[in-house]
């Protein structure tokens, strides 16, 4: 029987061009906003998969634009009713439903405070749609799965195309349009000796740094989710600031490296880890001490990330399953989860 | 025989004492530079538990005074020399030691960018307390223990105070004056139920919301760094999204609550965790399923969180002892961490 989740996972590469062949024309309006309004920052409202997606664009901002942005907790609105001071920013909502009322009603704050705000939805009908000045359709389609894969690439490439757009960044935006052909090539790769050395084990790490680090919280909650394994994500920055600690012979740990400026240091943390005893994975051919892992690259170093994830899916839904679990229907989740 | 750790959390009161008598005017003329400058929005550079102290501040200054912080990772600077638009910003730089090389690189790029910029240090004389434009001066002494507790409760109170200043806060101030004396009487607290509860786990997760999660981010580590148990922690909004999947019978949760108005919300969460099977521990009397533990309530809901760390840190220090490990020298860690 084949899942949902590999039917959804094998469906990214058609799902991201379907996303491009009707979802650019509003993208390409959104970041003409953007760069006409100039602002002096972003902030990020988002929960779970969709959070990683900001994390992803966040560095993207910083990197491509120059541009930081504050992920900014819904509770601030939701809980505390404190009003923030947005008229200098504009507001990304990342929300695969655009559903759960904390993230609306951020939204709306975002909204009374002045700032321009975009809504990234598979539901254009939404209420977070409805709130937004913005609404980019990520065009998934329905996702049946619980766990949360083509949607969670639709909104990286829909906020990534966006500031693609506003900076009018031709390479960026050539490097988006060749995904679909990358992407299904990524989907085809396994890494049978990650998943060996999982096997047995009820924790570990992942780690990325720069865009890559938003990938590797990304899969680390897939782990969680679909295989109840406690896996964990550090920047390879932070891993040796006191989480190293409870890394103790055979602890596996992935490295999720992009081919990009953060590769080097990355890799070094990755062997440095290996000399700890732990067993370690890293997408990367420059590794001395942990294992190499095969992986597609994209000829641009943000969009690889998402070449990564995408292999990262196929590999864990086949963990789920070799551990017995059906990752469509994880234990204690619904698809839809509704927060005050 | 006595831990420098434990030496060191009971010290807390008086090393909190030390910074208010000293390093008060300091904290005044650069509350007074922020109020002058009025800056759009916070930009935050910090590593371990530094970084916690800086999502403590970040809550507080999105909830008192309206202007939200972003957490910039030092990597934009220090790997990818990704030059950010700051001139509208004012940075808060967080290190004990002040030494590490990217922090202090991403410190140089906020003045090159024209941002005001802090040092929340505990060495006055360090590379980073040369790079920014104010210096405060955390006062807390030398820290002779791996594990960071006075350092993390001083540097918290010092960026409080200074956000309390720039507001002209007075009911804050009250506050952060009067800790010394409600954090004395946390460190008394003893939590025997959850030090039971967590022996013989791996595995578990703190959790907080607003303000508290920052706490909880900082016992998490605690328990990685100290106890080599993998604790995680999350938002009482987030677990729902997927982390709970990996709650089973009797894994341990540790929620903490202040008296403020998010207590409710997570409290709520703490009792759905409990029905799932977890032991659920909450700082809060409102649990129906949980196990209530006791606290230290300071009259405000932002100085709350900084007695419940005093707390954990006190009962956490047992927990690595009962395990038969040293907390002052943790396996693998050094006390300063140089990443590039």
């Amino acid at each position: 029987m084949q899942t949902r989740m590999r039917a959804e996972v094998l469906e990214i590469p058609d799902s991201v061009e379907r996303l491009l062949h009707n979802g650019t024309i509003d993208i390409i309006a959104g970041g003409k906003a953007l760069a006409d309004l100039g602002p002096a920052f972003l902030v990020s409202v988002a929960r779970g998969s969709s959070d990683h997606v900001a994390t992803y664009l966040k560095y993207a901002s910083e990197l491509l634009l120059g541009i930081p942005m504050a992920s900014v907790g819904p509770s601030v609105a939701s809980i505390y009713h404190a009003p923030l001071h947005l008229n200098s920013a504009a507001v990304i909502v990342v929300s695969q439903s655009g559903q759960s009322p904390d993230i609306v009603e951020m939204a709306r704050a975002g909204k009374t405070a002045g700032a321009l705000s975009f809504a990234l939805t598979n539901d254009p009908a939404s209420p977070l749609a409805q709130t937004c000045t913005y609404t980019l359709n990520i065009h998934a389609g329905p996702e049946r799965s619980v766990a949360a894969t083509k949607t969670f690439v639709n909104s990286a490439v829909a906020g990534l195309l966006l500031l693609a757009e506003w900076k009018g960044d031709s390479a960026l935006r050539n490097a988006i349009h060749a995904l679909p052909e990358a992407l299904s090539r990524a989907a085809e790769i396994d890494w049978p000796e990650l998943r060996n050395a999982v096997a047995g084990h009820d924790s570990l790490y992942t780690l990325g740094r720069g865009p890559g680090f938003a990938i590797s919280n990304e899969a680390a909650l897939k782990f969680k989710e679909t295989c109840q394994i406690h896996a964990e994500s550090y920047s390879s920055a932070e891993v040796l600031h006191g989480p190293v600690s409870i890394v103790g012979k055979g602890f596996p740990t992935l490295a999720l490296a992009a081919k990009d400026a953060a590769e080097a240091a990355l890799v070094e943390v990755a062997d440095q880890i290996a000399t700890k005893g732990a067993t370690v994975f890293v997408t990367s051919d420059k590794a001395k001490n942990a294992c190499k892992l095969p992986c597609v690259r994209t000829g641009h170093p943000l969009t690889d990330p998402l070449a990564l994830i995408v292999s990262f899916y196929a590999m864990v839904e086949r963990v789920a399953r070799a551990r017995g679990i059906n990752p469509d229907t994880p234990r204690h989740l619904k698809k839809v989860t509704e927060t005050l």
